[in-house]
């Protein structure tokens, strides 16, 4: 099954988050317009509100409450991107040029502060303040997650526990509020909202190590880009700290890593990956990815039966098994 | 008078707020723990929350919920801060190493966003939404200055209603926030919040034209910094606006303009700072800072008579008076 798919049971109502979330970054500031317009076309899969508008689906679904959750979320991942490109220092994003590339490094960063205060600006239209508190938490959680990623930059000594935790803030957290603010917008129980909380959260963890284990075996007509972005950024992701645990490859490895380190990651990197390619590491990774999976699959078992809960089973199989 | 003689009276409530915003920021993350610190201690006035608490004292004052609108608002400010030194490219400020030059530029943009995030996270614990809506709004507004002023960097064709606009929304609207958001957390009516409201707005306008002048007439003792800053960033402010209008002196301060632009402010600007000081653009930018300052004192009158109205306005009147 892909996964336009399962967007096609929600077409209409995807098409309106897609028009909403337009409308909400449009201003009279033609510059602003520009790159917040740009960044909103560059695409992107829109998975945190097909996540609001799922979850909405075990309360009362109400398109106009849940939109106040769908498009600030969205928003706030479009921001955080933004912010990103700044700090891997990114010419292209999903085959388009970044923001800062086509505009410069200052600009990318007031058009992020723009984006995450429109962003707000809707959620405060909502008038439970627990909701704004859940997200205000997670924002901090977000940046707590991409200094640890600036400061693990080429540290080839970090555990698997550190990994997790970055992966965590930097990602889990936003799909797993996605669907934790969807059932609250539609008022579902509190049981229900801490399942979807945690079925969003196992499937962001899902998603990162996949997404981390494809930039390493993908092929450039897969990914958009070359693979090894990752190494070639310092960002030293699951696979490769598991086969810097393999002794025959660990001193080979680490003098490659050190080598990119040198040259600012100006260098080819494909001998690295084949050492990568060729280790326990990728497998290994995929076990784990596969048991964030399950637990995904095991959260949903306290949801009522109904056609959101099937696709939400879809999504979780989708993106663990994506190779793009 | 000066501002800590204001401050004096309620001394043991500002040192509160300040040991607060220490405990926000504080993190278990080494690195944003000393960049936020580091910016917490290089000081500034306080002059938000002092707003906010005085602000506070017409309604009912209540120290512990005062704080959720006083350090989140001087959080914000020094969030922006940080941003506008990447912008700037600015290597110190009030006299100490910027975050983004003792550090680099992507830690002070991620130590901004986190300290964004922990002013809404405190806010949003106020069970009031529109509080949370109006500091959201303002966040944007905020922005949009920034932008504007990026865009118009060395426009010596901007109105002087496009810099009153864009000053508002740099500074006068914090600060108007500052005095309506103490109300409003206190629990005053919405009359005494709209005249605080308006107070403020136009105490913030008079606080930013007096800082142009500043950057313009000061010395180097006065302003901890040699004056001249804002033409060398091409930030054209309203006294320059003003003398360009004077007909012997348009040609020679453009070019004087012209070739800082060139020079991307590395050049002395002593004469460009003579010729705008022997223009009438200092006093006429002086008038318009009063009437500012009136239109603030005359908003003050709608306020019942109490301790905290004689202390706004002796602020007011430092504010348009301060040499430094």
């Amino acid at each position: 099954m892909k996964l336009w798919d399962i967007y096609a049971t929600m077409k209409s109502d995807v098409s309106f988050i897609e028009r909403e979330l337009e409308r909400t970054i449009v201003s009279d500031h033609e510059l602003l317009n520009e790159t917040s317009l740009h960044l909103l076309k560059s695409g992107g899969k829109r998975i945190r509100p097909v996540f609001v508008l799922l979850a909405g689906k075990f309360g009362t679904y109400d398109l106009e409450q849940l939109k106040r959750v769908a498009v600030p979320l969205e928003l706030i991942h479009m921001a955080s991107l933004v912010h990103d490109d700044v700090i891997d220092d990114a010419n292209t994003r999903r085959g388009n040029l970044t923001v800062k590339s086509k505009w410069d490094n200052r600009i990318a960063m007031y058009t992020g502060d723009y984006i995450y205060g429109k962003a707000l600006m809707l959620i405060t239209e909502l008038k439970n303040p627990s909701i704004h508190q859940i997200l205000s938490k997670a924002m901090v959680q977000m940046c707590l997650g991409e200094m640890e990623q600036i400061r693990d930059f080429f540290n080839t000594e970090q555990s698997v526990r550190q990994y997790l935790l970055r992966i965590r803030r930097k990602t889990a957290l936003l799909i797993a509020i996605s669907c934790q603010l969807g059932a609250l917008a539609a008022g579902a129980s509190a049981k229900v909202s801490q399942a979807l909380y945690r079925y969003g959260y196992n499937v962001g963890m899902t998603f990162q190590i996949r997404d981390d284990v494809l930039d390493l075996i993908g092929t450039e007509a897969q990914l958009g880009k070359p693979p090894g972005n990752d190494i070639k950024q310092g960002n030293i992701t699951l696979p490769v700290l598991y086969a810097l645990q393999e002794p025959k490859l660990r001193e080979p490895l680490l003098a490659h890593i050190h080598h990119i380190r040198e040259r600012n990651g100006e260098t080819d990197v494909t001998e690295a990956l084949e050492l990568i390619r060729g280790s326990q590491g990728i497998r290994t990774a995929e076990e784990l990815a596969n048991r964030y999976l399950d637990k995904a699959l095991e959260a949903l078992k306290a949801l009522p039966n109904q056609r959101a809960k099937k696709s939400l089973k879809d999504i979780a199989h989708f993106i663990a098994n994506r190779s793009h």
